[in-house]
């Protein structure tokens, strides 16, 4: 499959000192509707020669290169300058982005930082900007394009479909758009995952795979041109390969998979929480709607409410301890119980860093499932610190609680 | 001020197919403390030829160079055999990764995937990786230092306080580091923040300010150089302007920063939640050794659990609804006496999208508190949707729980 390449440039200090890049999965979608790959991203500071060297680098090694950010009026905004410089060309005047911006403003004349904001690079087609005064630019050279976008999203997001979506198609010509699929699974290592995928890999080598393990669970993308079937049946032999592990074909966590699940069939759901201390149950509202098939769950940090709230004996405590497959059963139990629902799950665990012993270290949990004529108890040993071991833990009992659900 | 210069290299096609890239800000963080300043983030997929362009360009401007990713046993992980070939080195076995393997994993002999995580950089300096199979590694050449990062940021973080800090300092030498203060706020919007900072801020000129809105929080970052005390007086300064809004200087969260004033007090807390599902109880818990004051939590998302657990009265279900002042008041009450704590909170809204009516919106929630000689009930209407209206209502309820503890 042929596609063709563009890169990202971001610019902006508060890149690179704390604030998080919200817009490349942005652009990523949008250019993906175009035919188009990012192969690189690059982040970069406000400084002419640093903006000058991403842009540079980009056009070297793509046909599409488009900037985002340091149009602005003030000190810091130097794009169109970096640009200017790297093409040998000046920034001019344009009567056009000041018709624009007396327009839009309803100004009759324009105070001096509007008139700034009407410099673009010689030669550039621009953008008009319906939210701000920033024009987009684009520069065509050598068969390479050049967008340069103002920084805010409200701001050139819609540039793309009122402008630049066409701007593109015409100067590159249509495209066999990418489709791409993602299998989530759960209960597989990375490499357990990558082994039963191979022979479909081999099969359809064209095309691109990812692999991304989160904890307990692993994500894997086939990507490429589906005119021809091709990136469906890849993931249809991905899926067969994968079997049971696959919870989702898409966007839904795992807990939203639980919840389509336990929706389908009609039944309900609670919990007891010890050492993920509401995390499990957390995941599954997060999911809107959830309340059709979740009723609640108790999340018991201490044996006396193990004990009040979900009815765990004392005996059972005295004898066995909190972390014990005993008492993971009987919490289970007890919520399906005191929720009075179909199902039922349990973890009580060490979660670390303190508590462990030899016998109890940290990272075992012992975890449980209760449910019409079901009753299972599970031990593991996660590994890492206290939210590895938390995640770890939440995302196993998920899994178990999705294959036994009917 | 003289500030050393570093570039982070993240690779993953994930980061170019809609991943968020969240590690960028952390970066900023840990190299900013060690007198470091990041001048330009590339992204690049998984390939050989885009990781080791990325690796040269970086290696060329910048002196220390950070790559995170890639280092995983499957096909797509990258980075060790691009910086080998960049380089001029082989990749050689390391007995030392091996040993270290086979010890955190308890086995005798690797399997095959576990050897291939063996496999460095000539010359490289390991580091051990506590939650995961990927050692870090250190190439220094020419005065330069190229640093490999596994991916997930559970493996990396650890590794800087153990090891990395160390070897950063020794080979630069000591910087004027930059000293960084963050005052973390909850209850306070981004704009009143700033109002109240403002004359601190014009006091202390040559510093630098960052402010980050969180939902229902907002940080404020002050950083420079401080061998004179300009950040520790900007501090103070801000910090008095900020008043009681402030609950904490430094890296606790607002929940950790609950529990360290509940452990103070000797205090206990138990929750009642219904739109939260949880996430209060699991932002509580995720701090280490939060048994020591939290007992537990009942998550109720069904009227008949709000009674069975909370003993909230069927009337007042009836009468006023679960999403009232009456039903709040009643959860707190009935949480705290279920679980025998000295305060309890609760929660109680329509998170949506689902759910609204005239008279009870999307967005509204009733929030209450129970403690000794305490009863108080708010009710606040978020903005935004699910994710948003649930993480509001868990900071809010938290703020308000900081301020009464005694």
């Amino acid at each position: 499959m042929k596609t063709r390449k563009a890169e990202i440039i971001c610019t902006g200090s508060e890149l690179l000192s704390g604030q998080i890049n919200l817009y490349v999965p942005l652009f990523h979608e949008r250019l993906s509707g175009l035919g188009f790959e990012i192969t690189r991203e690059q982040s970069c500071g406000d400084s002419l020669a640093s903006i000058k060297d991403c842009l540079a680098g980009a056009l070297a090694r793509t046909r599409l290169v488009i900037t985002c950010g340091g149009l602005g009026p003030t000190f810091d905004d130097l794009t169109r300058q970096a640009a200017a410089r790297l093409l040998g060309r000046r920034l001019v005047y344009s009567e056009t982005c000041a018709q624009i911006l007396r327009h839009n403003y309803g100004l009759s004349e324009l105070p001096p930082n509007f008139r700034d904001q009407c410099l673009i690079v010689e030669g550039a087609k621009q953008l008009e900007n319906a939210n701000g005064t920033a024009c987009g630019q684009v520069l065509t050279e050598k068969g390479r394009m050049l967008v340069l976008l103002p920084g805010p999203r409200r701001e050139w997001e819609p540039m793309f479909s009122s402008f630049l979506d066409d701007e593109i198609m015409e100067f590159f010509g249509n495209a066999v758009p990418v489709t791409q699929v993602k299998l989530r699974t759960a209960g597989l290592k990375e490499p357990e995952a990558e082994k039963l995928v191979k022979p479909a890999m081999a099969r359809f080598p064209s095309l691109r795979y990812t692999i991304l393990a989160g904890p307990g669970t692993v994500d894997f993308i086939i990507a490429g041109d589906d005119t021809r079937g091709l990136v469906t049946r890849a993931a249809a032999a991905c899926r067969k390969l994968l079997g049971r592990s696959v919870y989702c074909r898409g966007g839904l966590t795992l807990a939203g998979a639980v919840g389509e699940k336990l929706k389908r069939a009609g039944r309900t759901v609670a919990g007891a929480e010890s050492c993920t201390g509401g995390l499990v149950s957390q995941l599954i509202t997060e999911n809107a709607g959830s309340s059709d098939y979740f009723n609640g769950c108790a999340v018991t940090y201490s044996n006396e409410a193990k004990s009040a709230l979900l009815g765990v004996k004392r005996s059972t405590l005295e004898k066995h301890g909190a972390v014990s497959g005993e008492c993971a059963a009987e919490m289970a139990a007890g919520a399906r119980k005191a929720f009075g629902s179909d199902y039922a799950y349990s973890v009580t665990g060490v979660a670390g860093p303190g508590g462990g012993t030899a016998a109890k270290p940290v990272g075992l949990v012992w975890l449980g499932l209760a449910g019409p004529g079901l009753k299972k108890v599970y031990s593991r040993k996660f590994r890492g610190e206290r939210a590895n071991v938390r995640t770890f833990a939440a995302n196993f009992i998920l899994d178990e609680l999705r294959k036994v659900i009917k």
